[in-house]
């Protein structure tokens, strides 16, 4: 989870949200941690962009707002193209999301909790899960909309707690449906899962899977493992190679 | 999660087990991991020490096939001078953990899973969960006796998988207890852990909490949060300073 | 819980649920106790009406004996009039709920669980918990298909298990979907619940969330917090009235 | 959950807690609603009394703030005896709370969540559960050292949150016990599962079992419940009748 | 669990998957203890028969890939005709599965976990429950993608183990589909699954329900249950027979 | 999970309970439908034999009505020698576990489910899990003070619901103890579970590990594993025999 030079110029790490504002409610904190231990942050918003509601100006409205938030966090942004209130984790979903990884390499994703009263929430969070099936970092946000949560990983906040709401404050035309999206609940949300993890103010997360960093170089595996625990029996010699 | 230079001289880890033999068991390839990443790692034995079954000479044999272990690992051995099979959770158990905890300033812990059928191994749980009630990081590991486990933090240990083996070997006398530690499940465990964290071979951790080390270094609190965040109200000014 | 007069003329209950008899056997006991305690109960009932299979007679013929079940439970009825068995929990059906709660004011939701094998069921507790986000009373009943349900909120219905069997009986035409509504069925699982409640009959239900109603009138939130709890940072002025 | 005038003067409502200051931390402006509400309340703290550690003096001075914290909340104070950190769930401590129970006649139970890393907190948790096997209405507050926490049921504090600070003030000597107990994480905490509950400032509660309040006044069961559903067989009249 | 002949010849099995080896890396194992226990076995591949994707050649060497794998596992081969990768849990896909469970009288269904980060297998999963919502017998396999998974049944598939290679095998024509099917971790997996069953090599598996077979021939439920245990109330004659 | 002539003269099944009538309770019409099936069974009673309270005559009495219920069932039955309310999970309890699975060479035990208000029950359900450490099946079941309890094993009890209730009235003399124990919730139960496991009438298990009986005869393992597959890394040649 660092920046250190044996991994080269830091951790390329992705933030996928369904609706613009909803990766920094859910983890701008930790996103703005990212880019100050010198990992490259992308944030992919899911809807919101060509294909919202509302007229030309106010779709261009929006989007500049994100391109704000995106600026004051110190991250790339991404568009998934996707129809607000319309999504569904169908394959096209899927594939959106797998390219984006690719483009990007990352190998740590934030989205939002599975169990969420949002459909939107819960399809993006599906549709992630299976884009990122091979990836081995995925964690979990908690949304004002998000049902059962039960966090157990957590990062230091207290840092950037003012410049989380200053990219809040960027969405200035997202009143309406922001209204379970207030500053003090935020405030205290960070506050009380600091308190849970033992520290200041923290961001917490649901992790499917996280691991951990601690080599600053792993040898190949072939070095280190005996033959005979490869596992392959001998009498399937009939296996095809690309299956191993 | 990282010994860079931004933290010293690298973190301290604590391990703490039941019996001889259950940290390498549960976490010995993690550990050989933290060494290798210049982090410092003390075992911590619970049971097993002076207060052991057996003869003086069985004892004294016990005791030097865990400083074995402990020495391939690269790791400092503790002893918590507790009885096997009599450990209970109580206040002494709990003040002998936080002894160690003081010592080593340690603040990662990896101990049993809560839920398992061995007595000793939840009442070790439970007493240090309870004496690491102010710690940013806990980590559970696995026993064969575990019982509910949902692991979804890992570690990668395909380059440590021979090593803990060789930990696991150099404890000769436990033959009759260690009926249920098998080389093979071993690694077959490491390899079924490690496909579900998308690596090679993997041990796998079930967190109570696990804050993430992101930043090079963490600004104070006063200076990034606003004093109308501090969330203490005006008219409680007969709150002890002791207690905020 | 209750329809004190200091609540004025009583709660505002909305039971919803996939197919006509679906919310007299999840909750048509705790839906009398809500009529007899002075509280206004709206049934909805999602399919089976205009848009239903069968010819005209057979659906004018479910829908008098939903009309007449309404009745004997002392509810009013409304109509979803969406197709019975291809239910999903889209924007649409979102927002017919949303229209039904808005037409009643209903602060109490009763619903489907949201893990149960029928896909309507499944898709209406996912729609109503869409549509309820900002209600502070969700409850989920049990239905025959239902999967995992972990209640732990019970109402007393010891009273009205004749009644809630009268209002099943009213539906006489749906013999061949209701083979798994059995009457001794019914009283059994009451009497299990009550058993688990410790009281005679129960319905049981898993809250979502349930705010309980202690203090006949609470004071506005201003008059009793001190300014400082309010959290808003000073330094982001810049944020829009409207997100506070 | 009120205090209508079917039910007399008010419920009669018990608040368990194994230290000075955990009822108040826990589920303190509950209290003071029910109070409100014209409910009695009676605070049970185990231990801290008489058997409690230091000089004469200490001990007097700690049973003078939690009375005066009592008051404040406007409840009875009655203490446990028990010893702190030595808390065991035997059947000494159950009878103790059984006693209590009997004395109160409460029918609605507060008391710290089964999961906790204190000790005594988890053995309270359990006594508390066995004593009140009969209860209808046992609901798990959090401490700062409770681990898996899954709140459903929820209180509306914004009226009496000042006053749960004041309470938690009065303790003024816990200050070194108490470094996990600070103002502002109360007050965060009260916003977050306010948030939650869709509400303003809540208390959040796990339900073991919570039997709602609906009905003015329950008929007795035989009037409402045919002969055939009570389910006794009538080829096993050798049952005793006290077992019936 | 048998297959003695007071059942007759054996019990009817039904395996349900995706995708063409879906089923054998989940249970194919316990499929041919299955047959060699004198069970009959079906496999219901839900895709990639006629509308698969590919040419004509390419998806006829599929379906012989799969009939093959099916042979050497000793089970009858059924073909859903869905798409890959755009199944849905709908009516249509309940309705084909409902018609294989008529044709075979399964009492007994083996498929795809509910939580799965492939949205074919959590599709099939669910349709399934829906079909099989009267069955008696429903267990869960897991497959790469599967996310939280439970297991508490098991199945020994020692002796079963090298025909399960071999099944897999047979699909040599899956290679990039089965980057995530590597037959060292099916051994693996068999292995850690074993150790926690207390037996050699196994299959997990999640219960939805699991009726087990006691009794060689259990007599007619009138037989047994006295009258007045029917909990038929008497005054609800109007209740039509057809719901009884 | 059958008597057949390949598994010889029956399974030999162990049911454990804390007290007089726990195990007719819990699982009474299970251990009867295995007793039909050819396995013999036997009930160990925790506490409530020499070490009960009372005088000579109520614990003649007591031990008395439970050997009649052990007919009653078909069962043998044995005592634990503990005293009721007193009983802890350490490792005495363990090994009088420990002790009557030897003699009884049960592969198959039924206890309390862990997760109960009653501390005995906690003790004896924790103890078993511990004793029975290396058995592949653990089943738990329900009492009226179990509290959390997620059942997915069932057996059918129709043929043996009448039996069940006989059983539980030879305890004439437990009327205090069993005021939570009622012959109609008994019934409501089973037809409750019945309903869940899709059949008339049943008791619920909830499983530790559950491993089923498909096959007549399981070959050996180096029979069909081949030796690649062992997973005995060849460099580890120092590792003792007796750990493989």
């Amino acid at each position: 989870m660092d920046g250190t030079t044996t991994r080269g110029p830091g951790r390329s790490v992705l933030a996928i949200g369904a609706h613009p504002d909803d990766i920094e409610l859910g983890c701008g904190g930790a996103l703005m941690a990212h880019v100050a231990a010198g990992d490259t942050v992308t944030m992919l918003v899911m809807t919101g962009g060509e294909n919202g509601p509302g007229d030309d100006g106010q779709i261009a409205g929006r989007r500049a707002e994100q391109q704000r938030a995106a600026e004051l966090i110190g991250a790339r942004l991404a568009w998934g193209g996707l129809r607000d209130c319309e999504v569904v984790a169908d394959s096209g979903t899927v594939r959106r999301i797998e390219q984006v990884l690719r483009e990007t390499a990352a190998d740590l994703v934030y989205v939002h909790a599975p169990d969420d009263s949002h459909q939107d929430h819960r399809a993006i969070a599906a549709a992630t899960l299976g884009a990122a099936r091979r990836l081995p970092r995925v964690l979990h946000y908690q949304s004002p909309s998000t049902l059962a949560f039960a966090p157990s990983v957590y990062v230091d906040v207290t840092a950037h707690l003012a410049g989380k709401l200053d990219a809040l404050a960027a969405h200035a035309s997202q009143v309406e449906r922001s209204a379970m999206v207030e500053p003090d609940a935020v405030v205290a949300s960070a506050r009380h899962w600091g308190a849970q993890a033992r520290i200041g103010y923290a961001e917490a997360f649901q992790p499917t899977r996280m691991v951990l960093d601690l080599a600053p170089a792993a040898p190949a595996v072939p070095a280190s493992v005996p033959a005979a625990w490869a596992l392959v029996p001998a009498h399937t010699s009939a296996m095809p190679a690309g299956r191993r």
